[in-house]
């Protein structure tokens, strides 16, 4: 890719007009080395020039240029992703959309909420449930953008219950790579009008389009929720109740599973105690909706179940501060991990949600034959496994070795169980290889064959998902 | 497209030579004229063969054949369509799919059920009630393959709290136009793998891939239902409490609007009276739940705010058999109207639900404008209304051309009101000039140039959705 223009002082001098405010147009000393990398820092390319566009236009006017000019652009939201989809790997422009963070319209006779692309999921969440709504997506990662939750079709903890960020996209505003702005969907609930190019731009990862504007499907927020943190002797235990709990027909919102050695490793980081230690192994469960009677039914089945398959209590959080501090925990299972050693990678693959149990237990013989910390957490319930390999004081060689054979042994297994590279965290420029060795030719080559399609010069994000 | 292959007395053999049934290849004589044609008729052409596959190995093979031979395929399950997206129109092979109709696998433990794309809709829904599960999509054409119903992104009654056909397809087994199986999806729940190669099938109308076979999501079968007919004093009354229905957050599973016409159009088809007679116009609206008390507070909010905006009368229906007779009207709508003239084309526009109102009075204007009868009901929940035009005793010159006008104008009113072309039935062949009108140049390069990568030959169902 050799003839892409590199970014010079005519470049900045455009740029800049086009901008009109030089406090977000960020180059040289003004360029932190935080643009370089995401949260996990694998992958790192400095960008030439980073623009925090506030407008649609502006994105529209950017592209444009670059796209005359055939400079690369990489779209970044907050940066919080961990397969390096927001780094630019040639260099080039950064679109930051973090300033384009405003909810535009709340639509109560449509159920849908507008909003621009940087609004953080946090606030997006305050805002819904403040008028008495409910956006299900819940990724532990509250402060990513609703465009990089889009970009990489994220999924959370409600997905068992509510689904993922797509079921949750009704209509997307985009600015395709020669600068042309077009919407996808809309506020309609139904559409059958051509080829379904709005879930093509979810979970692309800024490859095919830049995401300008997005409404969002919202639902009434459930009146109440209760969860079951439930200690089983060993995880094994705990996950082969899985798919019983799916088979029983009442249908939780969340079914986390959890590990006494990852809670501990949130206690340290939270500096604040979980509140059950009796066990190794957990499930953690919510429970939603309208009245107790209505939550209590359906969790009455599944604690019975439980029981029956050798939990050893049940124990019901239903005081908001119990509550938080067991889902605080949860939610900071990445970051305490991450602060447990020196530097870590991941695995994010889906696989059907009975056979979870194989894949932990995999992992678990996995850490002793590639002498390897593995450390893992994740969505039973939809099948969707964190599994974070660590560096601890491993030298560098080491490390990429035991890294490389470890990575490799589990995305094989996560083929040989029906799975998938990335449940909700993409593919990004990290994941790429085992993308290709887990898709058939004929789906990498259709996907090659998009990306042209909408980006023919090949200017946007390039180098990531499905290009070599 | 005069560089495709006619069917010659070799190619026959040939394909006699694949299927090795003679039976399920028919030419000549044995080519009954309905192949001809869809539901509607408007839309003709006969193949030259037709294939009534029974494997996936089959599929594939006379797909490989017909690549190389540059001979087009047409996809076809029930003809149960609309808008001519299974009419041969450059003749060719017809790939007759309804053989293809076994139930794979029930999966309990995954909430997934794996079919053939020829299975009937009633036939799965059937099955699936039968073991406690439910599959919510709900079009009012239960004699529709399911294959039939993903490539047209079908919808349904149920679409208010459920969503539509995409939202319910997991994976699927595709053949794609060189003749290669793959698989898009799978069992999973989250998956950011690559493009969306599933979403880009499901509502293509045959034109991308043949399915082949379908993973399916299915729900835990609600234990009770609840009706309620609710007669207005006007339709404009009717339809403008359901956005305040919406804003109310008691979702419904279904919420329909009719009117006296259509009703005792649908009577004479039944030969059976409707319940209620005393208003001109309805809402009909179901709830489902797990309990009587749950579904009770759900509708109890409705039916008072009914009341306050003018409701003439509540009518609950709480026993199996005044919910078959409401229903079961609701369903031959189609075939009523249809019953009721010499012959009739339809629009299927959807717009956001507090536009339903609008758009149904335009609708009422315009039959003494254009001079045409126009009759309309549907999901006023979803925003999805089917308005019929209706030839009578029109010559066909004049049919045409009062056809014409007033198509025209309610996609024009469509476009308006942010609504889109399709909400169910497709493009085809008969909406593709409306989709070139309603989206933009943009939009509309990007679908011929998906269809390019996945079809360079075009041999798939040539002339429908975006191609010219």
């Amino acid at each position: 890719m050799s003839d892409y223009k590199r970014v010079d002082a005519n470049d900045i001098l455009a740029i800049r007009n086009i901008i009109r405010d030089d406090t977000r147009v960020l180059y040289a000393e003004n360029l932190s080395d935080d643009y370089g990398h995401d949260e996990l820092g694998g992958t790192y390319s400095m960008p030439d020039v980073v623009v925090r566009a506030k407008t649609t236009e502006e994105v529209s006017k950017i592209m444009k240029y670059a796209s005359f000019n055939c400079i690369p652009v990489t779209p970044r939201g907050a940066g919080t992703g961990l397969v390096g989809a927001a780094v630019a790997m040639e260099h080039g422009i950064m679109l930051d959309t973090t300033l384009m963070n405003q909810i535009l319209e709340l639509d109560e006779e449509n159920l849908t909420i507008t909003v621009e692309p940087g609004v953080l999921l946090m606030d997006l969440a305050a805002f819904v449930e403040e008028h008495d709504f409910f956006y299900p997506p819940d990724p532990g990662e509250k402060s990513a953008t609703i465009g990089g939750n889009i970009s990489t079709n994220a999924g959370g903890m409600r997905a068992v219950k509510y689904g993922v960020t797509r079921d949750f996209v009704r209509g997307l505003e985009v600015c395709l790579p020669n600068g042309d702005i077009v919407n996808f969907g809309g506020k309609v609930v139904k559409n059958s009008s051509g080829y379904d190019l709005k879930d093509l731009i979810i979970g692309s990862e800024g490859t095919l389009a830049i995401i300008t504007k997005a409404t969002l499907k919202l639902l009434p927020k459930p009146k109440k929720a209760i969860s079951l943190l439930i200690p089983f002797p060993t995880l094994k235990d705990a996950i082969s109740t899985v798919p019983l709990i799916i088979k029983s027909k009442s249908i939780p919102t969340a079914i986390e599973f959890m590990q006494r050695e990852v809670i501990e490793d949130a206690e340290e980081y939270l500096g604040k105690p979980f509140p059950d230690k009796q066990s190794d192994a957990y499930l953690l469960l919510k429970f939603d909706g309208n009245s107790t009677e209505e939550i209590e039914a359906a969790y009455d089945t599944v604690a019975r179940l439980c029981l029956d398959n050798g939990a050893v209590d049940i124990l019901i959080s239903d005081t908001e501060e119990r509550e938080e501090s067991i889902w605080k925990a949860r939610g900071a299972f990445l970051e305490a991990i991450k602060g447990s050693t020196t530097y870590m990678d991941e695995v994010d693959m889906v696989v059907p949600r009975n056979r979870v149990n194989e894949m932990v237990e995999y992992l678990h013989g996995l850490q002793e034959v590639v002498d390897l910390r593995i450390k893992s957490f994740g969505h039973a319930g939809d099948g969707n496994l964190h599994a974070y390999m660590l560096k601890d004081d491993l030298s560098d060689e080491e490390w990429e070795k035991r890294l490389h054979e470890a990575m490799e042994a589990v995305y094989a297994k996560a083929r040989d169980l029906h799975g998938q590279v990335s449940g909700e965290h993409g593919i990004g420029f990290a994941k790429k290889p085992y993308l290709y060795e887990s898709l058939p030719e004929d789906s990498m080559e259709l996907m090659v064959g998009i990306k042209k399609v909408f980006d023919p010069k090949n200017i946007l994000n390039p180098h990531k998902v499905a290009q070599p």
